[in-house]
């Protein structure tokens, strides 16, 4: 029985990036159909029964999932190419905040911008990804830190994927610094988050995650247990920036409360790692940062590897600390800086990146998951990650529709 | 009295980056007139003596020159993604050679390859750069090494420029690597060089230099000096591969020479660098290279500043320790790893980059100059240096078409 379709994809090789006990998941079968957004059937070419008016030769090329950044701040107001400058030219971290950069600096810029000022910048960043071949993103709120900043910042995220084939996933990043007005008192601001943000955030569905930055110079533990505990009353997902400049125990904190990832994690303890793989937990690795900032701890690759704790990969994007809009620049970066394989990095932002943010429905090329597929004119799936600004996606299909 | 020209280009901020006292060479006016491929003229806006039937609206965009590329390697057969998976899967570098890997797996590939192969994947990385910005790449051989594959790779890059908006200078680098045969008597091939392909290549005017790679496990600077004095003979400038991982002195003996860049120059002394300031030799910095290989060792930049060196910046694109096609990267990490500050970056792919090169009429924008010109939707050029793959032009000019 012939069945119909809305696309189908023939000739191609395909690294489905399915846990199927092959190197990048790959298929013995060149033919995808899709039908309705989804991957109808994966087929090999004698099969005749998928029809489509539509068909598309791939060439011989290599059909991949459509990539996955899990995790960006790419929302805000302004930028800090100034901050850049000056710190080049001599100035220190201290007199630049003094003169109201830094982190501040951009929650004044956001503070101040309209929804429509918001939006055209996150756009242009976001389209930067979507070139690449990113079909979804995460986006964290954090620059507001007030009220209606912070519901600002999510209502723009969510409205990227209005104008651009990529689907959002935003989260709510109340606990990434302590906001001017709080310095003084900043257990009040904690008290905030959880009585006033999370209820509007969770009420109106603006985000399915709740994120925090564990650190000495953000939250203590004590206030991201507190900030945890509402997040799950409201039946919202947890998150952390965990150990990236130091071991507080963020990570088996959040791995307590069923966190979906923990990001950064340069100074995780690997002692701590058997309780990330107990709790299902994504290690979140962010070579830009790592990059930018100079640093040299590096997290735990392999007792990572060793304890099967699956490991993504993302850009970070934010002013401060990865302005980078390019996730294949960040794949290289994971393999040149941290040392992983060309296969664990593309599992970074695929399968494992949708395990980071709980969705199941994306990352793999598998029957029945969403049609967000990307065609690369390569010879092997490691040259995605082997050079920089290499390749772009030959075609690109989202939801099933190319674009 | 109205002069008549084929472009011009109005409410623009100009960074010429001409040594005008000004960061960038900022210019007051606002306007720059195009005929027959050069800048004929900037103004104000109050100025109407420039008529052209063809006027372009900058909107007050930021209008730079086109970016050089002053180091690649851009021609070559094959690529190193497999070598580069085995390595991070755990393979040394020996057993990579002896599989046949590294260079001289480069050099056979390159050797195999038909002329269109090697055009075709040639024109595909310079078109990355191209679309960043770049109007001007210097391309080397050095992958053929025998007589016929060293004069086909530097007639494919040649032919770039028939397919791109882009000028290409070609470099001769028989010493780069010694070839197998003559493993055991690398001083017969570096009389190979001398006597049989600089002659050729001069006489079939192939190229404008004659670069080396001094390095214990390239080149002695004996040979060198041989192929410096053989290079001069046939009236063609000197460029170096120098002190990349130990310090030979290549960049003294380069400087002896005149030549017009010593490249890489990690290792380089201090004290070698008032040798280079007499000989109006340029240095030329790859942080690709550094970056990928891992280094730690960084060139003396503040040396070079402190003595007035001029510093270039370049790609270094190459299949096995730069496959970087991003000049956009390549200036910010100048600046992340190397502690440049955004307006020597700038410097470095423009004015600097065109003296390493010997082009006078490229780099700036000048009155006489060539119209290779870009337009940036920024608001500083700083902006450019500070993230990765946030920009691309705006608009562009080559020889003062639109491109
Ligand atoms: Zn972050
Ligand atoms: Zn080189």
């Amino acid at each position: 029985m012939t069945k119909q379709c809305d696309v189908v994809i023939e000739n191609v090789r395909i690294a489905s990036m399915q846990k199927n006990g092959k190197a990048y998941g790959i298929l013995s079968q060149s033919c995808v159909a899709i039908k309705d957004g989804k991957v109808l059937a994966i087929f090999g070419s004698s099969d005749t029964s998928y029809q489509s008016s539509k068909k598309v030769d791939g060439e011989n090329k290599w059909l991949l999932p459509g990539f996955i950044d899990c995790h960006t701040h790419l929302v805000y107001g302004g930028n800090r190419a100034n901050e850049f400058e000056q710190r080049l030219q001599g100035k220190t971290y201290t007199e630049i905040a003094q003169q109201g950069g830094g982190i501040q600096g951009t929650v004044n810029a956001t503070r101040d911008a309209s929804e429509l000022t918001l939006l055209t910048s996150a756009i242009k960043r976001a389209a930067r990804l979507v070139k690449e071949g990113v079909t979804c993103i995460e986006v964290k709120s954090g620059y507001g830190l007030d009220l209606d900043t912070e519901l600002k910042m999510l209502k723009v995220a969510k409205q990227i994927s209005e104008h651009l084939p990529v689907s959002i996933i935003p989260t709510y990043l109340g606990a990434h610094t302590v906001p001017i007005e709080y310095r003084s008192n900043p257990d009040d601001y904690v008290q905030f988050v959880c009585d006033q943000v999370i209820p509007a955030v969770a009420g109106q569905q603006l985000a399915s995650c709740v994120d925090v930055f564990c650190e000495s110079i953000g939250f203590s533990p004590a206030q991201c247990r507190k900030i945890f505990a509402a997040a799950k009353t409201h039946k919202l997902n947890v998150k952390a920036h965990v150990e990236q400049l130091s071991d507080l125990k963020g990570a088996k904190l959040a791995a307590e409360f069923g966190a979906i990832s923990v990001d950064h994690i340069e100074y995780l303890d690997p002692k701590d790692i058997p309780a990330l793989k107990q709790s299902g937990t994504v290690a979140v690795l962010l070579p830009g940062a790592f990059y930018y900032l100079s640093e040299t701890q590096k997290p735990p690759v392999a007792a990572l590897r060793a304890n099967k704790v699956p490991m993504a990969i993302a850009t970070d994007l934010n002013p401060g600390s990865s302005p980078i809009a390019s996730i294949l620049t960040i794949m290289n970066m994971a393999s040149v800086l941290f040392g992983l394989t060309p296969e664990e990095v593309l599992q970074g932002v695929t399968l494992h990146a949708a395990k980071a943010l709980d969705i199941a429905n994306k990352g793999q090329i598998q029957t029945g998951m969403d049609a967000d597929l990307c065609l690369w004119d390569i010879e092997h799936p490691a040259e995605l990650v082997y050079g920089i600004n290499q390749h772009r996606p030959a075609a690109k299909w989202f939801a099933g529709r190319e674009c």
